[in-house]
């Protein structure tokens, strides 16, 4: 196996190395699954656990992990709970529920606690106006939308939290692959509203982590 | 002149031949504003009139016209006033005002009455708010925004009326040019919302006219 | 099942709130089927309902449902027929079936008439040419069309109703997945012509039922 | 002057070479205005002598010239006038006019006859209709538009002539820069139709050339 | 079944319809194979019969028809074999294979005699100067090219016969889809290359199928 | 003036409107320099003040403002200066020091301390690296690079800061406008990185806001 | 079998020619595998040898080739083993394998030394710095890399070895397909960084070896 | 002055750090010309020089620079004269002169020497076919082209040099600004060909550099 785990990214940069498994091949995750199955290792996290990717943990080690299919997620223990420090989830629809998963799974691990508000979707505007007490209650934001993502700047215009917006794969024809929702946020009216990588959820965890740890939780 | 005029375009399709001076060769447009600088002409409509196209127009026949800077329109005479129809034009932000300028002077010409809604960006959401109940008191609505145009997404989901949104060019970066609005309200999470060309407020006005005929006004 | 039902949308905007099947959790998508099925719920409309997505509708309750494949629509009931109010469809080729069906099938789930005018491309002008008297009989008009849509601004330029162009994914090369249909369509000669996105029926239609409603149907 | 002129290129491939002017430097291109104001030079056919450009020639050889602002051209004597061969030049509008200019004078420059038919937008389908008798007694067609191009499609349904079809930059918005134009004409619902570049009338007139060539004109 | 046949084409433009099959509804095709499989019809062709569509055709009409998997063609008949009149399709790699096939088998499905020069990639230049003086006495040149498609331009420069150039979508990386090809042959550096949509074997054969009408084959 | 003054935004999302100055039409301008020349005015930032919109603001009131004409801005007053909260403006190359400029300007008005970190870029890693423990002595990070961006990755691998990445456009070929930064950034290795759209030097200083003003500053 | 093998082009360009299986028809595929298992023919290297590439290849003739599947390449017999001449191949992850791999078999299959340096990303500078000095041990250096292709920028900057930059297409988001990787490198700050196409690992080998062949190894 | 120069580049990497002019503050380019005026300097490349920037040395230390303005470089004096290691510079036409210029200018300051063969286009391959055996006497090839770039294929098909492919922004339509010869390049079908950014110029002749170097010239 290749791989260079970077052992001293927690200390160097505050979050420790995860797995992202879409890529890799099969044999160095099959060879990853079992190194982290051992009762004695540090947590990790795998990412974009796809079920063909989940195929290459072998099966008696399986219960060794918490696997999520809908987040792609998987970990073999989580780095413990921190007792503050919430992240609110906000999504347009339903679809969006894989990268609120990814998101919210990730903050789990790192021990934080996620609270999720799903299918907020402007169209309805009742339905951010509702939500919107609980989610100023929380540190910071995560907005996942696809489509015209047009939640993140009503959202961004509501909110004084630190926001990190995700735009979503979620669409079709102009909509589809999420090019559009990237830079309708990227564009968004509402200042200070930052975006990451298509369907990154794990990414917008990590950034909302930043956030969480020079708050001192 | 190798201009070939549609003069039975009214007749079949409810809208008279405007003239689009952007790319017009110089004679040609020469001729063309003074030939309709005579009294005894039918009324014409003259769109994207920048300075130089303006320029054009023979000094001593500028007074014949009615030109508005602003919106880049020049008439002769409007179509008459029509006692009833009443079109709002809602833009996102000033900037967006050439765009709706030149939607409310083409309804205007063609005797409809437009209403403006200017700045009301969903970055501070009560603006919109303030005035949907004028906004739903109209027969259309046509919606002008840039950068991440949610606005239209937004109004899509408070208004029952026929709905044309507008994509503007203002913005830089991934906004720049008015793609990023364009997709966005192509992508728009509220059904129903029809779109035109980028900065085509000439174009939503005709729509707009198509269904205040359908109406009887 | 974190959907958020937006039941007031009917009274904002005149659109009862449909179920977007496309990228739905399977989960979501099963509770939805098995909640609609019941004799005693409202009226409800499935969109994007390809095989996958019919799948997760529990078979002994497919009885419930008029599912039709081709336009991958499904209703338990429709919205009841109204007397008045017909929506011209007219598609270039019979490749865009798909989408002229979606159309028509949200039509006439609330409760319109939709008449069928397909395969009217004009390389054989003749084609919309024999229909357009049929066409302008109708109170608004949509076009699907695929390729160059050069559909569109043949038809905008021979009716005076007001008209939706849907550009359909259809062709290879330069025309896959139908962004050349959509920029030729927004690009349209023809004053007056809306777009809605890449094979958007179900949107075409919301444009025509704020119009058919502006009219009293 | 590092120029390499193709001096056998009329031997090989039926077409004498010409000067391109867009982005030759001044002082080539002074050289080349010079060489070819000599008299008993061969004939030479400059393109694209946009007005900077023709500042390069000396003034006093200007009269040595046939220059012709509109179509960006300039000659210092045609290669003879030959008695058959003619090429239709048909434009959906006035502002293609640059365009249609570059490929009729180039025409003109090899000797055969141009024709133009200019201002025949589908949008009012009877110009197209009232000039097809005529376009059909020509031997070869081009055919300019910009916007959406849908003016190839209808006259590559009405023609049996070989056809070129050349995308102008003409328009605005989703238009600008003639590439959605070019697309519409590759995915022209037409059979046979072939494409030029964007603007490009010297290659349109340089692909009739063959065409007229091979047919012994 | 929905499809309204155009068969004036012949009369109008010199090519007879054609069914490209790609997206057609399998009822629509399954009809339409078993239409053309009767004895009595005209000859038919049908093109972007992939497996997938000839599984459309009945199993015991196969035989009615000469199906080709490569090209994905099929045809009840031919129109009868022209004496004279010869198209050269000249390919850069046999990666083209289906393309130039697909052009090959309509010119002759059509009458004329297609005469294929195949891997003339420029790499190896030795290859096409090889195969210049029998290409050059064919009457019309098609050039199919993936990857930059430089052939277009080098054969378009040794070449007088009227020339079509197919981008394919042969390559990966910035090559994958053709788009690459299709801009290269667009802007080739050689005078007279017209371009065809990416994959057009059909196209670029109609496209010859005119100049060879004009010359009388 | 059709201004709509956001006055409740601070109290929403704790940043101030100012005032875009890019596209407004030069009236409204002209008058939003003369209100806020006013002794009484509460404090305002104009951003995008390039010398064309400077030159609006009347002249015998320009000593009314700080005007910078590097980064484009300019104030009234600032907003109080604050005595904790120091932001690092990291840039690759001297040539993003308008972008830069902006966040610093913002940083400032707003009351904070910005810290200008520049020409760190990737090509000599020993500047970033001598400069790695000053940045990380401040609370929040602010990265500007045009080119490939690389600078973004390696800042984020070296800090546990929240940090926001700014593309700029600066740059040639590929690199021009800005989008390859922005590409880059976005799928960025290092977790955690979010991202402004290009050249908004005055949003990251609104998100580095956010943070600051959660962390007590 | 249509194929013309460029038998010459070794003598020509220093490099002989592969067989690039991705799109070649399987009858063309076969026969290639036939002919090259024959005992006594010269080496040969098949690049692109996907599982549904290498099922082409009768099975009793599969023992006559050596087949890797992570490069996908395939030969009969290498070209020898030169006793000097070293290649560094630094990948930035291990999902860049394939890639990295089919580069260092197209070395080897020509007789020169690959050394691999894997999983080097700058998200951990440790890694890059800790294998520079081997690097720049070796002639020529390859680098691979997907997402933000980082690595290009920083390793440009720590060696003076000739370097080719090849983007994989690794990563999702803006990132999948390898383009803004492609044009990250393209646009590195780190001067005398060539770039060839996406996964291109070919390609990266055959420019290394035109400088190995200079440099008499 | 912010900049940090990278002293120690030619140190690691073998090339100097270089001036690149084109988006520096003018007050630092001031700085930059005045700095390297003095005699004592060390010996510097200014590159990207065009009219307005040349305009920010002071006008009485420009007769202290040699000052091209094709190339749009300056040095205040070069590295001396080298006595072996030749650059073949080939472009496809006159107007790639600026780039072509840029990159010998580039080589002649670090002391090697350039060898220009220009205007070598293959629509008369007989120009490269003259030049070839002269390309191939020097030590590393730089092709610069536009358009379709073949010529890079074709050079690549006929020299076993180290070959980088230059492709510039010459051209108009779909070859304006460079993307057609930069995708045409990079997909050659000749193998080993490297390809720089656009117009990179300077870039070329850095790679050829580390070749140089490597050769030991």
């Amino acid at each position: 196996m290749s791989v260079q785990f970077d052992d001293a990214r927690e200390a160097r940069i505050g979050i420790p190395e995860a797995v992202f498994c879409a890529s890799k091949p099969e044999a160095d995750l099959r060879a990853l699954f079992t190194r982290f199955a051992a009762p004695e290792t540090a947590p990790i996290l795998f990412t974009r656990v796809a079920p063909d990717r989940w195929a290459c943990c072998p099966e008696e080690l399986r219960p060794s992990y918490d696997y999520d299919p809908v987040s792609r997620t998987a970990w073999n223990k989580t780095r413990g709970k921190r007792p503050t420090g919430r992240v609110a989830l906000v999504s347009a629809g339903t679809a969006d529920g894989a990268v609120i998963g990814e998101a919210a799974r990730t903050i789990e691990y790192l021990g934080w606690t996620a609270v999720r508000f799903e299918d907020c979707g402007v169209a309805g505007l009742w339905r951010i106006q509702k939500a919107i007490a609980d989610i100023n209650a929380c540190d910071v934001v995560i907005c996942a939308a696809g489509l015209d993502a047009a939640l993140a700047s009503v959202l961004g215009g509501l909110t004084d939290r630190p926001i990190f917006a995700v735009p979503t794969s979620v669409g079709y024809g102009v909509a589809a692959g999420g090019e559009t929702a990237l830079r309708s946020m990227l564009a968004s009216c509402a200042p200070g509203v930052a975006v990451m990588n298509i369907d990154n959820g794990y990414g917008a965890a990590c950034a909302a982590a930043r956030v969480l740890r020079a708050l001192g939780h």
